[in-house]
């Protein structure tokens, strides 16, 4: 949100919203003179206070705006803030009342740091908070009207729910008012976008209390895109010689601990089944599955690159707290794939191909590396064993294997340390949500450990036998998140060729609706998602509900339709004219084949 | 296999195969004069004989070579059987040093039954067997060549594996020798059609020992014909106006507690997991998870009928050594559906349309109604409340709407008492296997029950909330069985659209191979399955390659081809000549949009 994205510019927002904290601080005590103070710090859009007020005396949102007038009104009276130093003794007696301030001053004599404090005089009083600091030397450097008082929230002290629930206060703060509303109004689309609000809305997934959380039950509309992107992902993926398997949800817990996830990825996996005295697992990941199908028989070298794709249902363990709509779920379906390669020559040739369907499939989407997503190289921490399998030779092979196709591309990317598999480096594809927010969307992964756990050989061209690698990899991610992120990036309006209703076809009224239905039938023969409006409603209302749903076309049924046999389509961008129900048929065709956006 | 299939004959089938097993414990006691007798009944396809025979006495292939011949040597002597009665302490007596007998009549002389005897006299000597009977008057109504000693194998004295295990000596027998002959015949074919042999010669799927049992893996190539299949039922559906949706495969206890599952189907389900102290469950059964996503909302009439679809994965509990390649498996994908109904004559409509997609379906796979199977009309025992629920007049009605349903479309049914499912009655599908054995392959199930159970309620148009039924049905059944029986329906033969490579290209030599590649290039573009032949092997090696793969079309690319840009077909059904890449394109491609078989 930064008007310029260079360091002192950061540095100086810092200490504006620093200061903010500290400002906010002396309101409150103003407000209520007992409030005890715990600590204020700077976030990404602004900062907060925690406070715990006296009894009956926590803020409403009438008192959050006396408490922003009176910053605004202290901004405005150019005060000064100067940092003191001062001993532990001194804090503790400075601070007596203020029971946080004691604690934390107890913690930092424990880890024998200096400290600080900063004060603040304003109307003949002065204002001192414990504080490392820094702030504006005047608070003249603050625009008044480029912070607001947003929200509160309990929090607990030290985030323990142990402790006490304190309360709160966010402000919103800039450099500017121009910053300020941009931040609001982009806050205020992505709330609208927000897949969760959306899903409700359009009717694309619901949960139940009675089947569990973070399990997502896809209504016919969600089911469709769900669908529509599996058979495309699937179908591209075979069209680039991917052989598209299917696999069990369980196995027994051996092939888990045979492939090392057991151990490493204990905690992500859930409860055993037991099944007459074996114990089984719901699978975690594809990787094992795919071996075993790879080991089902001798192979030789003119089989490999190997390509073994499936559409996978997996089970891992999120805490119930962080479960979110179709991002953060109990099972999900991964457009997973293990590519079985003869040599690391090979394994970079398909971690190029594999970054060309990425670059493919998310360009379909109208989503475009550089802009929307980055490469993130992923490397080991050699020094963590307990993370990261012990073979340096490997890592070194491997992670120049991934620089080097990186680089051969010319696409910029970052590189981070300690974030790869435990078995090798990755590529990860770095993606912003709505919110500008990075996440690891998906991830190209290179591993030279499970194909020595799994004994994955093949016969080379010498008649020998020689261990092959594998590159892990998915084209789309996981088909809850894929969606969710879709659904925020087209705000619910699918392109055609992924809405779950296509064209809306409302007849005016009674005496229009068997001609509606002749035209709704064509369209549906021609493979289209047609939705015929059979309601008695008004025009008005039909359209209307038609467009809530977000049906990129609408085609309306009156009179003059019946009569000169056309239609008359409403597009997404407006009004297209009249045109015969065979020409509509044709347009839109082309439009789902060509998956336009 | 008998010629005629009246009763006197079956009865007169019985008495000769009972007969048999007779004459063979007289060969065995020759053979081993301290072999002990156990059991000697008639079966399917002729008897068996149970027998201890003494140490290192056990009969080999050629052994029961010799056993037949010497049994057909008593045949032919015309030898009488008569019955004797006798008393308990006469048979203890008489069979003294038989144990297997003696604990028989003491089984028997606990259910207070009539002994009975039947004496063979042969060359001078007596054989009398303890025996309910009945038998032939004299061997002469044997033909010698009607029956053969097949084989031997292992079985526990009672069936139970606490107990000795003993030699089972089998023989097929049958009224003449021509019916034997076509016996051995079918079984023969049924043998090379048999699934789980072609699935591992054509590679379609495997088993895994560290993934588990009953859990197969699909290669590309099974993969393939299933994902052809689950695309083509599921769009079918759509077209028939279901609503395809995705649930999850586990859900809270509760879930199946609510239905009712849980108590009547524990024993199919597996160990739950726990997640954060909730019990989760592998689902047997979609119904209660379709009707969570009903009543995501409320619903009116005018929704009604409600068909909700899915390709659901399933987990029910099949003992180990219940489990037989792909048709009795621990985890199956159900072609599912649950259809919400106002009432029993809507649900009546829905069942007839269930039964006229299953009719549509079929059909496609060249299996008929009324030749490969037939509908029977399963009902509830309604005095065994432990299985069925009470509710005479719901159950008169349901029953007498299946009914009506199948007596309207004249196909012929048969009734079956206690076959119903606990919530209702049923029409079960039953089809015929290669082996002539009837199985229930899928139902459409009426179900009064769970409506009350889940309060599945719709506002009528009266505005006051009405309980909806429910029609439970499949239309092609669980896939892996499905598949099972199109394998050895067309004994790896599919047809062009579900063969998993549909043509064989094969360039005759190097200098062809550059043609090849594009033929296969263009044909590959048209969405159609090809396999490239890049090997060195001669023409000869590779044409019996792709036959051996069952690949309905051969292109063959030599000279002439290269030369006249043409290719030289070969189809299942012989040679097509020379043809355009193009013409064989469209040729093909019609054959497998029409799903030709």
């Amino acid at each position: 949100m930064q008007t310029k994205d260079n360091h002192n510019d950061a540095d100086h927002l810092f200490k504006k919203r620093h200061s903010l904290a500290h400002l906010l601080a002396i309101a409150v005590q103003e407000f209520d003179s007992s409030a005890k103070l715990a600590i204020g710090p700077v976030i990404d859009n602004g900062f907060y206070y925690d406070f715990e007020f006296s009894e009956g005396k926590s803020p409403s949102s009438d008192d959050l705006k006396t408490l922003e007038k009176r910053v605004r009104h202290l901004i405005k009276q150019s005060l000064p803030f100067t940092c003191v130093e001062i001993s532990n003794t001194e804090a503790l007696s400075m601070f007596k009342d203020q029971p946080y301030k004691v604690e934390l001053i107890n913690d930092l004599a424990k880890e024998d740091k200096k400290l600080t404090t900063y004060k603040t005089t304003y109307e003949g009083k002065e204002f001192i908070d414990l504080c490392a600091g820094p702030h504006v030397e005047n608070t003249k450097e603050i625009d008044p009207d480029s912070f607001t008082i947003s929200h509160l929230a309990g929090a607990y002290w030290k985030g323990d729910e142990k402790n006490k629930m304190l309360t709160r206060i966010y402000g919103l703060a800039f450099n500017s008012k121009a910053d300020l509303d941009e931040y609001i109004a982009k806050q205020e689309e992505a709330k609208k976008r927000d897949h969760r609000k959306l899903g409700k809305e359009l009717d694309l997934f619901v949960f139940s209390d009675v089947v569990g959380k973070g399990l997502p039950l896809w209504t016919e509309k969600g089911a469709t895109i769900r669908r529509e992107l599996e058979r495309f992902i699937t179908d591209e993926e075979i069209k680039r010689d991917y052989k598209h398997v299917y696999t069990p949800d369980i196995a027994k817990i051996d092939l888990y601990k045979k492939s090392g996830h057991y151990p490493y990825y204990k905690e992500s996996m859930y409860s055993p089944i037991v099944i007459d005295e074996e114990e089984f697992m719901l699978r975690p990941m594809t990787c094992p599955h795919h071996f075993e199908l790879y080991l089902s028989k001798p192979r030789s070298y003119k089989e490999l690159p190997m390509r073994i794709a499936e559409m996978a249902k997996l089970y891992r363990y999120e805490q119930s707290g962080e479960l979110s709509g179709l991002v953060r779920v109990r099972s999900f379906c991964l457009a997973d794939a293990h590519i079985i390669c003869k040599d690391s020559e090979q394994a970079g040739q398909e971690i190029e191909k594999a970054l060309d369907l990425i670059e493919y499939v998310t360009k379909v989407f109208g989503i475009h590396v550089g802009v929307d997503y980055s490469y993130r190289l992923s490397l080991g921490d050699r020094s963590d064993e307990s993370k990261y399998f012990k073979d340096d030779a490997s890592w070194d092979t491997a992670e120049e294997e991934l620089r080097s196709v990186l680089k051969k591309r010319k696409a910029p990317f970052t590189e981070a340390a300690g974030e790869a598999a435990f078995y090798g480096p990755k590529i990860d594809i770095q993606m912003k949500d709505v919110n500008g927010k990075e996440n690891t969307a998906f991830t190209v992964q290179y591993d030279f450990v499970m194909p020595g756990r799994f004994d994955l050989v093949y016969k080379d061209s010498d008649g020998k036998d020689k261990q092959a690698l594998v590159v892990h990899r998915s084209s789309i991610g996981a088909i809850e998140r894929i969606i969710a992120f879709l659904i925020e990036k087209y705000a619910g309006a699918f392109p055609t060729w992924l809405s779950p209703k296509q064209v809306a076809v409302l007849p005016i009224n009674d005496v229009h609706f068997e001609y509606a239905a002749e035209i709704s039938k064509a369209l549906k023969d021609a493979g289209i998602r047609v939705h015929l409006d059979e309601s008695k409603e008004s025009l008005g209302k039909k359209i209307r509900a038609a467009k809530l749903e977000k049906i990129p076309y609408i085609l309306v049924i009156g009179d003059k339709e019946v009569e000169a046999k056309t239609v008359t389509v409403e597009g997404r961008s407006g009004n297209l004219g009249a045109m015969s129900a065979s020409d509509f048929t044709s347009h839109i065709k082309k439009e789902i084949e060509t998956k336009s956006i």
